[in-house]
């Protein structure tokens, strides 16, 4: 089966789109996509990438209002605004990556991005996590103290030094054969990158 | 005929992949947009929105790199990366204005673009601008003493506040029932808007 990388933080708006539709979409076209968290937010610290600057309302204002037309036109909700920047943004996204070390991250970025997005409670804090966790039949006592570790802070900023490494300054990312396609609006292209072969 | 504006500026870097398949997109679809030049480097100062500092180069990279694969899945050409940014920007747009007085902007955006984005010849500039006038039939001096009048200087600064009063920050954008829809790659979206009622 054909495979495309995802690359992603939990924190991103756009994410959501894709979070939301990506499952779906793989089954329907018969790709898999390996989910890979990372902190998009070190990297644009590093080039400088504010966001969202009071300078720029009209550009956030447009933001929220393109996500909501979208994903309406993609068949589901997003109530918007949502809170924003997350204030956890960091644990939202250890909580992946032990996730991704044990089996269980797509279920879990989908299952707290809809709270995020659609229930307006924010990703990586109280109600949130606690209820995402048990929704997919995690122990959220346990993940929270194995999240508190060395090894997940180390898995976490491995992952994002690989995706430094790649290229990558925004979230989501596709990567196929090393050919970077940033957005929710890219993946269509990457799909057709790896099918053009 | 239904219609949509499309608001543009010349030294845009996306804006070639709408530049280029407009015109026939418009026929296929039968939609009208009209073309309406601005001065989207006027706003985005006003934003402190800076298009490529130095520390966002893997951003530049790969905005070129998306413009090429982009133009390639459209079916056309891009000689990337174009010369950038523009010396000459608020002349190439102003030239833009008067055109679309006189009814000949969209064959002279076509024009400039092209060689632009294909021959590696800077819109705004020589040979550029005397060579796109004259192929779409238009006397470059007459033109060019025309455009350095006040009213041509006013019109640009008008349709610039008008931009700007319609929450336009970027260029192409695409206007439907005061919907925007901003990028290339929203057009589609613009077209669903205008054809869902």
């Amino acid at each position: 089966m054909k495979e495309i990388e995802f690359w992603f933080s939990i924190g991103s708006t756009y994410t959501y789109l894709s979070v939301a539709r990506l499952p779906v979409l793989s089954r329907e076209i018969n790709v898999t996509f390996s989910w890979q968290p990372f902190s998009v937010r070190k990297i644009m610290q590093e080039m400088d990438n504010i966001p969202f600057p009071p300078t720029k309302k009209a550009k956030a204002d447009y933001m929220w209002r393109d996500i909501e037309r979208r994903a309406q036109r993609y068949g589901f909700s997003a109530n918007v605004p949502a809170p924003y920047p997350l204030k956890e943004f960091d644990l939202a996204n250890k909580i992946a990556v032990l996730g991704m070390q044990e089996g269980w991250c797509v279920d879990y970025v989908c299952a707290t991005y809809r709270r995020w997005f659609q229930e307006g409670l924010e990703a990586g804090s109280e109600p949130n996590i606690l209820d995402s966790l048990t929704e997919i039949g995690q122990d959220p006592k346990r993940v929270l103290k194995l999240v508190e570790s060395d090894s997940i802070e180390k898995a976490y900023s491995d992952q994002t030094d690989m995706a430094r490494e790649k290229g990558i300054f925004g979230s989501p990312t596709c990567i196929v054969d090393g050919e970077l396609f940033w957005g929710d609006d890219r993946i269509e292209d990457a799909v057709w990158w790896l099918n053009s072969g």
